[in-house]
């Protein structure tokens, strides 16, 4: 056993090494082509050591981004069920976690990312594969188009946190919740099962690109 | 003739020292309540300087808030002309600002808005007094239901906006303006003109507030 992998499991340096090894990792080369192996051989350590810490790769990846809460628990309970209910139940689950105290950790995971590149593409990555893949999983339609009706269902969420909580604009900033899902629950129900005409005009179901 | 009032009219040291001084007073005050008489005395100069230099209050608040575009020439063009097809003019001409070099100026400024109070208190006041009362003016419908409807659909607008240009989220990154038009322009449209069932439950078209 080297020096290293002999650290107490506990010990925070060693916790810490890996975190900052897993945020570039994640940052550089993406989600899915970072392995806790090689986060485990940039942060010196042995790859059983990053297992026994953060379980698995999505956990890890959360504990870089210091993300307040684990969408894998939260978006397949509120996919459950009829489909038709999934763009209120969302913005609702979605408000329920921004006005917890989680939403204070959000806003300044937001915040960073907005300035920050390494910071954004962390937000990117976490947004597409803990959110958006698990609410194409569990939604109908048309595989093709998934990618971008969840990314709009995703900016009309995102853009609600700013104007409530970061830009805090008059109504909306005090508005009840059941008012916003009233409003913004329709929303993101087209944009994830509606008929989205004239977005999709090319016969494979493609968006056309810039 | 004092000392102050007889610089040069182009002197930058005095555009800037009124500029800082707006800015101060715009962020502590709001627009409303900040007059240019009272920005002239902060800044040590005559208020018929502040008028040669900005024109009007609106102007030397766009100055101000170094906005890359003035929305009392831009929003009543938009608004003119059929309210149903509102919501696509909206965001059309939306995109076309952030397709712009004004979009990058736009990016810097909403940067500095999520992370700096004084901004986010000017982008507050930028947002309500320049272009949703503006949208507000030439909208049809109840007016104590504008407000929030207006900021509904800048909710939508910011989020885009977020998406597209801040995070660079795929495939709304990259999608065509057209696509996104016909996939945003009925939200904003829904928003700004449409049944919000549920959202304004109150009889006299409060929003409920937390």
């Amino acid at each position: 056993m080297t020096r290293r992998t002999g650290r107490r499991p506990g010990n925070p340096d060693t916790r810490e090494a890996i975190l900052t090894a897993a945020r570039a990792a994640f940052a550089d080369r993406g989600f899915d082509a970072t392995t806790i192996r090689s986060v485990a051989a940039s942060a010196g350590v042995d790859p059983a050591l990053v297992h026994h810490y953060f379980g698995s790769k999505d956990k890890l990846f959360l504990a870089a981004m210091q993300a307040p809460l684990d969408p894998g628990e939260l978006v397949p309970r509120i996919l459950a069920g009829d489909p038709e209910g999934v763009g209120e139940r969302l913005v609702r689950a979605f408000l329920g976690v921004w006005d917890s105290p989680a939403g204070t950790a959000g806003v300044a995971l937001l915040r960073t990312a907005v300035t920050t590149e390494w910071a954004a593409r962390l937000l990117r990555e976490f947004l597409v594969t803990q959110v958006l893949r698990r609410i194409q999983e569990h939604l109908p339609g048309d595989r093709r188009q998934l990618p971008l009706r969840g990314s709009l269902a995703a900016s009309q969420l995102l853009g609600l946190v700013m104007m409530r909580y970061v830009i805090r604009l008059e109504p909306v900033a005090s508005a009840t919740p059941q008012a916003l899902v009233a409003a913004v629950g329709p929303t993101v129900q087209r944009y994830l099962t509606g008929d989205l005409a004239g977005v999709f005009d090319d016969p494979a179901g493609a968006v056309a690109h810039r």
